[in-house]
């Protein structure tokens, strides 16, 4: 059962339904023309075929394991990573200045959903190393730039980030970790951090830690926080791995999933690290490189609901089971209704989740290329969307999956319950989903829902257009797209955050089934009316879109119903 | 973090929710008075508590293992069966006159719910031994009864189900297991069967199979297949257990959770067995069995829903995290509008998962006692909805309490996780929900609709009753309700079944959210105004019973766009 990358499904998404056309056109990009483009797609997707996907199994039946302090890595993970960081497939958008190809972070947001599809446990380590090349770039001196840049850009080194603590997960602010300065402008870090992706391996010359932690003179919060690079070994006057830190890997976790990956609980004593940005400014680093992490695991969602969807299928094209009720005779369940109505709806979403994370993602390069306060408002608004809908997506096709297997499912050497438990995490990390949706309601919402207004416009603006050809999909699409706003209207009136937080999620959520109806109207529009991507949208917006209506109404239900059921009610 | 069996919620739902007085006031079940009643839940919730509920984790951490052909259970198990064994918690309803308690089987339903609740892979054991109980009740000569009943109603022997082989999973009708006469009465069967629960154990001293196998003269498919007792160690004389029979255990799967339970692959190579009920006629016994094992398998999902929320609340209490926006200050995560959202909705699911159960259970004691044919098809209708709601809700609610978890979740030592993978399985065996929701279209509609219109005409009669009390709750419920009614005369007008099954799924689901509404609405006319249950019942009436809207729209939409799909399309 091989994976097969989908870039055609990219290719097409990039010319019909999120206009990447727009961010080549910029200065900023001009080199990534369309053959460039074309060009990594395929070459990234053979390697997740050939490199990435065969070692996937491994890493749940031979996870990573700690022996004397040391983590060693699932069978053939080290040469597979080789071969990722040899391609450049670590660095697709880093800065060429220090070795990368700085291709737009849309092309790197399809790669990584690619990587992600073929095996995500592995995936995760250049994901994590990704976002700290992209916040050196933007936060660090030309010291560390130099010493680190080059490294983890080649993949000779990898990076981590350190946030969570046990006390503080998604309340960052609450952390103990101390930095105390060292006098010769280094800071020795004190502290332990948990849930450490990758937090170290066998394979790269170095791990580089990006640790947050509080200055002596930080105040209680989040704004008492500072970041720091602290690497595994301290950089000799060559830039080449010196002594080790005084740093450690305390345990791994042992989790539903993603056995492949380490999750470390670290132990940082005194280790020597730098200062990344400003003093106290630590937050906004991590938010520069929190947002596309979230992004990018958004992708992780999306990559693995596209490797559970093709090996579901290929079970359901080779399962033999009762009368075909099409074919007559003994068929294979792709025939019975309910087997392809689900594989239909796990196709269907897993598009509408791409195409959200692709849109969150040339909005992301039109900002970088342009500065356009717009774009970028777009971008921050899609981000929790893309975030949180590409992993539930992630949870349910993969859930699907399971399903489409019948007892087989159940039975681990088939693989489709691996999907299910490696993708689990991804509703979790980086900012659980219910985290997503209060940023969504509280935050990106600030704007008196002038960044959700203007695409609420477009939607409705396509759907006119697309009335003539398609009216019986232009016509729900539009009619949705109005309750959305109507629900948008409700929440950005309520003064009280509480009111909005009662209803974040089911509203993250309609906002998605509304968002996918678009995408879909477009690949139609795009298509023509034979296509099978116009059958894949009528599918969607006749059958998923309605799911909206009920969302919508409980996202406007306020708080006050909520907390009426008091802690004494809910044990009752 | 212990377990509290739910006695007080089913008190409350046999007094004002689901009818339980009509059934014991039948003869039948006159024995069976409050107190009697009351007192059972109260031992059965006791007994889960402290007997079932401390050896949950062991059956995870330490599954069970086939050494040497013998499987090794897990640690405690063995005592904690002696002890579910000797309370006589398996066969609560089986036949007075062969040691049962004759009790309704809405009782033994609440029983092996906590049962569920507290340790699901041992309650897996009961369970098929019940199921065997019920059909050699039903079926068997009394030759056959004499010898069997006693023992497996004591506990002493366990019973197991023997349906599926590799080539015939949902399609039970391409079985090729055989059966010979011996010409002394006897058979010698011959076949391998998988996915059999409890195959095997330590534990009892016998371990009885019913097999599905073809008789010599059997006809191809369901209509000649017959069902055979074959035991592993074939009664002497004495009906104890004697020399052991040819059949073994080839392997146990590896699974994704129920590590408890061994799921055994079973070679029987000309295993001596007699036949139960008529020779060709074993499906029809083994669909009187499997329509209870349906409901308890729903209740499965149940319990899980209910243990996976005990746990999931006790962890929102006790951790803390981030400033709470009800108390100021820090607070626990249980103060955070989301988690209380989520934990709401795994409460509110719960009690219309349950309540959709003991209705049924009600129907079938129902038909028991007076084997009216309204009452059986009210069971016969509930039984699919029980089953696939059950076990989704199982499946949702135990997934949502690892959201709650956070991070924590996605580490198997909270617990949290074990849940979730545990309860998937409840989806698929039993008849994968898919097979549910056909039946429901299918045979549960061959009657044109006229059981569903019953059902949906006591719904509306119980909203008119409220509107009084509960104008804001008894109006959608109505509303929906004629939703729903609109959307079944749409499925029964269909002659194409295919037309039904390519809708049949959200069907199922959108009927259980209007059922659920209608209990939670029968809850709060139970509990009056001010009740913790008419504020659940508020709850979810207004922001889970609108998901109704968008299943109901998916499920009329028909074979057509579904089919116009192709295997090509799906794969493009």
């Amino acid at each position: 059962m091989p994976f097969r990358a989908p870039v055609s499904d990219y290719q097409f998404l990039f010319e019909h339904v999120v206009d990447l056309q727009k961010v080549i056109e910029t200065d900023r990009f001009a080199e990534a023309d369309k053959d460039v483009i074309d060009a990594i797609l395929t070459e990234a997707g053979k390697m997740c075929e050939e490199v990435m996907y065969p070692v996937q199994r491994n890493g749940d039946l031979q996870g990573a394991e700690l022996e004397n302090g040391v983590v060693r890595t699932s069978p053939g993970y080290a040469e597979a990573y080789g071969k990722v960081a040899e391609g450049g497939w670590i660095s697709t958008s880093a800065d060429p200045e220090y070795g990368g190809m700085g291709l737009p972070h849309t092309i790197t947001t399809a790669v990584n959903e690619m990587m992600s599809a073929s095996c995500l446990s592995l995936q995760l380590n250049p994901l994590m190393t990704q976002g700290q090349i992209e916040a050196l770039e933007h936060h660090a001196s030309d010291d560390i730039k130099a010493v680190y840049l080059p490294k983890l850009i080649t993949g000779e080194w990898s990076g981590t980030m350190n946030l969570t603590e046990p006390q503080a997960g998604s309340d960052v602010g609450a952390l103990r970790s101390k930095a105390e300065p060292n006098g010769d402008g280094s800071f020795a870090v004190t502290g332990q951090k948990i849930y450490i992706s990758w937090g170290d391996n066998d394979f790269t010359g170095n791990v580089c830690h990006l640790v947050l932690a509080r200055l002596p003179d930080g105040v209680p919060g989040t704004k008492g926080i500072s970041l720091f690079i602290v690497p595994k070994f301290i950089p000799d006057e060559n830039g080449e791995p010196g002594v080790a830190n005084t740093l450690k890997v305390v345990s791994l976790e042992e989790k539903l999933g993603l056995h492949g990956s380490p999750t470390a609980v670290m132990q940082f004593d005194g280790a020597t690290g730098w200062l990344v940005g400003e003093a106290h400014d630590g937050m906004r680093a991590m938010f520069t490189m929190m947002n596309n992490a979230r992004l990018g695991v958004g992708c992780q969602g999306i990559g693995v609901a596209e490797g559970a969807y093709q090996h579901a299928l290929a079970y359901a094209q080779d399962r033999t089971q009762g009368r075909s009720p099409i074919a007559g005779g003994t068929g294979t369940i792709i025939d019975h209704a309910d087997v392809r109505r689900m594989l239909t709806t796990m196709k269907a979403d897993t598009f509408a989740a791409r195409s959200i994370a692709m849109a969150c993602a040339v909005a992301i390069d039109m900002t970088t290329a342009t500065g356009d306060k717009e774009c970028k408002a777009r971008a921050a608004f899609l981000t929790p969307i893309a975030k949180a809908f590409g992993t539930d997506t992630g949870i349910a096709v993969s859930e699907m999956g399971v399903q489409v297997h019948g007892g087989m499912g159940f039975i681990e050497e088939t693989g489709a319950a691996q999907y299910a438990r490696d993708v689990r995490v991804t509703a979790i990390y980086e900012g659980t989903n219910g985290i997503q949706a209060m940023d969504l309601v509280g935050r990106k919402l600030m704007d008196g829902g002038e960044a959700a207004y203007r695409l609420l416009d477009e939607i409705e603006a396509n759907a006119e257009e697309a009335r003539d050809t398609f009216p019986e999909l232009a016509e729900p699409v539009w009619e949705a797209t109005e309750t959305l706003r109507e629900t948008t209207e409700w929440l950005v009136s309520q003064t009280d955050m509480n009111d909005r937080f009662a209803g974040s999620v089911p509203f993250l959520k309609g906002f998605a089934r509304v968002l996918g109806a678009h995408f879909h109207l477009r690949a139609a529009m795009g298509e023509g009316e034979y296509g099978a991507r116009t059958k894949l949208a009528r599918f969607y917006i006749t059958r998923l879109l309605p799911e909206h209506g009920g969302l919508l109404a409980h996202a406007v239900r306020g708080a006050e119903d909520l907390y009426a059921l008091s802690p004494e009610d809910l044990v009752a």
